[in-house]
């Protein structure tokens, strides 16, 4: 696409090289929503073969290109100046704490108009332009002001490499008046190498590591969330093969180990998990920790902490050991070179025999092997339910937990080969997972619409789990996932309002009772097609063990085609295990705080 | 209620005194979702005899708490750290611009983890607590942030005179562990007075006001929108009533003046309306301009701005003649004060003849007196609509009009008398409107049930115009209507689309689509009841005249109890009359400052 009136022949649009840039990177689709000052940038989105999300609202498309972006390794998102900037920015927060590296663009009043501090529509009024980069900030690694035509190309460069290297959020203002601004076309790659790297202090690295692997008696290897970000998925599993070491997933980090190897022993719940692990863990001699996410919740009220004299760190740039926080002289490794050398050397190398790990009562395997059978009649339990939902997954599934009950439910499913597991282990927000589910769902078919290996592993099937109080604050993004023809499953929990917050404090209060809606009807209000056999719509309730069979035995429901809204029954008073015990051990460290 | 671990028999909680302070304010109901870190200061609010609004999401929460702010003079919304903030800020910056006088509490973590930098949930993760509340110090005049009970009364009572003198939002921050911190309890209420108030300076611009007006020939009153906050609309209208001046409304400051007033000249909207007003306006000798707002839109593209050599403009603390800033001595007048005074001095003063002024062509009364009959078969037209939608106004209606294409309509209804018309002018953040429909019904409920003077003159109905696009933004809050159960009617403009932006760019882009929902089946989705004759549910949908008028004429709909969703299609290409002209003349206006 070239801009027809432009003069010279040699240059494109600025706005037409951010999106090349994009796409370059990776990125296939564009979240967001049109607002002034960003709609004549949105003219460039389907000429140069992007998709255009169109998302019911700016949290949402925030929220959706976070998980688009942890599937990817790339997402954009287009606001409009001030007000929708600022509905996506608890989004972009969710990105830059839990590091999902989303491109946040905003279309901003001409600069003439920012230089006259002219009281322009979605401005505060008083003057001040500055006011929304200044918030962004806080939750992006890079701003890129676009002023003028000479600098922008570099900034956008700038921002987009922070942005990929950081994992993190990077922020891009374009002002109405430069999108049509003559710049030279990106010829060559975005520089994205990482400006510390060291191959010979990478192969040090690893000469330091297989001698303290070597010489472990009793090594675990702790397997946390932010490896997602790496993208070493394939060189992880093989290293937890080859290396038979015991090996354990932080709820963050669930789904990442293949929970079928032999040598995968369950979640690491600290505290409030079962003892004998955590004395085994206490008791290593070494522990590799892959990108840890050490917050209070994904890390058990900080009790599942690795011993840090005993733990090896696994960064994207860094593998750290002990307490020490970084090199000294900045060098930095690349993660994915760093594992392909590891797992080959691994080959050629004997590792000592270690002490076998005894895997804890609550391992998932163990209890759903155990569990009772539940008459047709029998109400639906979380425990049971989370254990029970094992059965109907599927190899390649991407399954998205939202905050709540299913985060912790979550933790106790047992996950077929290629699984996908999204979650928030941070941020929290809750609502974030159905805008998310539509964002990562998307990516998934574009990546095996474009035929590579990630595309292959999965299933094309997509299941959420919400509860009714999260389900209320994004519920628009079911709309989005229609108008996407997205094939998802969403499975409500409806347990009469927030029992998350139930567990935690006021637990028969009004406040934690929600308005009760009519789930099922979402497909239709959503504007659902009624009689599309390309995309076949299902709703269905369970209020027992029976129901709840029924639906999955649907063969339509296990396809996973179209849009499916399953509403299962609970009582409110009813949490998983592991969200009742963190909820007592927490309540407990606050009084202790508060005394 | 006392704390039952209350030791000092004269103290209460601090949670029990900033709800005390804001029940003393006039607040009646909290706005809000429960989160963690707020639990426990929610559990003070229905003892206190407060109201739980119990939003569906938090910018719901805090555009609903706008909505009641505009209307009671004061709200308060309580959000989670964090996520539950961020997510609100977009409604707390527009109530920044448009100055409604909303707190925004926010339940932080326990200080000993706050100073510890801990990595708690709902944090960035990077130790950074200050994040937050520095990201709010552009959309909030004060920030409280309490930090030990000897300091956090005077904190709260100075950011609560902040939000109400300034009529824009505070912010407070309330960690866990002082929920229960024991502070004296509030004898005394806040003292409100302005710190530059001077009797003899009001006096004296009083004096100066009258000459001017005795002085002039061609006076008019220009009656903006952010008189509303002055809470002076007896005063306003006596005094119009009294000058005879001819009175012209800004978009923003529609239904302020009774538009049955004989000196009630209509709308000004400077370039993009009539030839004849603006001639008259640029001709006038004195322009008594109250509570400006010159917003590009408000100002129609800064064509409506009054001459300021002959402007006098009334602020809630300042009386300005010409382009004259400020008082140099910094002395303040009271708006109320100084109409009463003002009223009085009128009654026994004589004001010259004054040269008639003459209506332009688009005044409404004339338009619709003018108008053809519509068949029953014929297209609902946009300007028709508007104007015929008149005749089914009652004296005391409140009025809410979203942005886009009921904007600009709204601005030719003929408004009954005591009728309150809610709109954006400056912020125009889509979606706004519905949730700020919830807060100002609630507030209006709230008036009625005081059994005060503004309740008195409400009618009871509520009623929103929306577009198929902005209703996706917030379409929650229909749940939290239905919670309320507040009696609302929602027209729901279906024109396929963000028809404001087709009118600005892309006219017939994809971007500018929407995916179209099922409308009328939102109550049913939202839990609306089925068969409660205390809260009546009505749907509707109406494609031609006749089926308007259908609904209309419908005795239940008339009525305006319960929940009434009526959808009306219009065409996508359809827009009013100054929609379309102010689009063309802004986009002329950007392409001069593109070139």
């Amino acid at each position: 696409m070239t801009n027809p009136d432009s003069k010279d022949q040699g240059t494109i649009d600025l706005a037409e090289y951010i999106f090349r840039r994009l796409i370059q990177l990776g990125v296939g689709t564009i979240h967001g929503v049109p607002g002034d000052y960003n709609l004549t940038a949105l003219d460039y989105i389907k000429p140069l073969g992007l998709t255009w999300a169109g998302n019911g609202n700016e949290l949402n498309s925030g929220y959706a290109a976070d998980g688009y972006g942890r599937i990817k390794g790339i997402a954009a998102v287009i606001t409009a100046f001030g007000v929708g900037e600022l509905s996506a920015i608890n989004a972009i927060g969710g990105a830059f704490a839990e590091k999902s590296p989303v491109v946040h663009l905003v279309g901003t009043p001409p600069l003439p108009a920012q230089k006259a501090k002219a009281c322009m529509h979605h401005t505060l009024g008083n003057g001040d332009y500055r006011a929304f980069p200044e918030m962004t900030k806080y939750v992006t690694v890079a701003q890129a002001d676009l002023t003028d035509a000479e600098t922008a190309p570099a900034l956008v460069d700038a921002a987009l490499k922070a942005c990929i290297l950081n994992s993190r959020p990077a922020y891009i203002q374009l002002p109405t008046n430069l999108v049509k601004a003559q710049v030279p076309p990106p010829t060559v790659p975005i520089d994205l190498s990482h400006p510390g790297y060291d191959e010979g202090y990478e192969d040090k690295v690893l000469e330091m590591l297989v001698e303290k692997m070597q010489g472990s008696k009793k090594p675990v290897i702790l397997m946390d969330g932010l490896t997602a970000r790496f993208h070493i998925n394939e060189e992880i599993n093989e290293f937890v093969r080859l290396t038979g070491f015991p090996t354990l997933s932080s709820p963050f980090g669930k789904g990442i180990v293949n929970e079928n190897l032999p040598n995968y022993c369950g979640g690491y719940e600290g505290i409030v998990g079962d003892e004998s692990t955590k004395q085994q863990i206490d008791d290593s001699d070494l522990i590799l920790n892959f990108g840890p996410l050490h917050s209070d919740v994904n890390a058990m009220g900080f009790s599942a902490i690795p011993k840090p004299d005993v733990t090896v760190t696994f960064e994207g740039y860094s593998v750290r050991f002990g307490p020490e926080e970084a090199d000294p002289q900045s060098r930095a490794l690349l993660i994915k070179s760093f594992m392909t050398k590891l797992i080959k050397r691994l080959k050629t190398t004997e590792l000592p025999t270690i002490q076998p790990f005894t895997r804890g009562p609550s391992f998932s395997p163990t209890v759903l092997k155990d569990l009772e059978p539940a008459a047709d009649g029998d109400a639906i339990k979380q425990d049971e339910f989370w254990l029970r939902m094992s059965e109907y997954l599927k190899p390649g599934d991407l399954l998205v937990t939202e905050a709540g009950t299913p985060f912790a439910g979550g933790n106790t499913l047992i996950l077929p080969e290629n699984t996908i597991l999204l979650n928030s282990c941070l941020w929290f927000s809750i609502g974030f997972t159905l805008p998310a589910l539509q964002g990562a769902a998307l990516a998934q078919r574009e990546q095996r619409q474009e035929g590579n290996k990630e595309g292959a592993r999965t299933s094309g099937r997509a299941i959420l789990f919400i509860g009714d109080g999260s389900l209320q604050m994004s519920v628009q993004a079911i709309g989005d996932i229609i108008r996407n023809r997205l094939d998802a499953t969403i499975v409500v929990i409806n347990n009469d309002g927030y029992t998350v917050e139930r567990v935690l404090h006021g637990f028969k209060k009004s406040y934690n009772e929600i308005q009760p809606w009519r789930n099922t009807l979402a497909p239709s209000f959503f504007g659902a097609p009624e009689n599309d056999p390309e995309y076949p719509v299902i709703t269905a309730q369970a209020r027992n063990w029976g129901e709840l069979r029924n639906v999955w035995g649907r063969k339509d429901v296990q396809a996973g085609k179209g849009l499916a809204v399953i509403e299962v029954f609970m009582h409110y008073a009813d949490a998983p295990r592991l969200l009742k015990k963190l909820a007592a051990y927490v309540t407990e460290r606050n009084k202790a705080n508060e005394a």
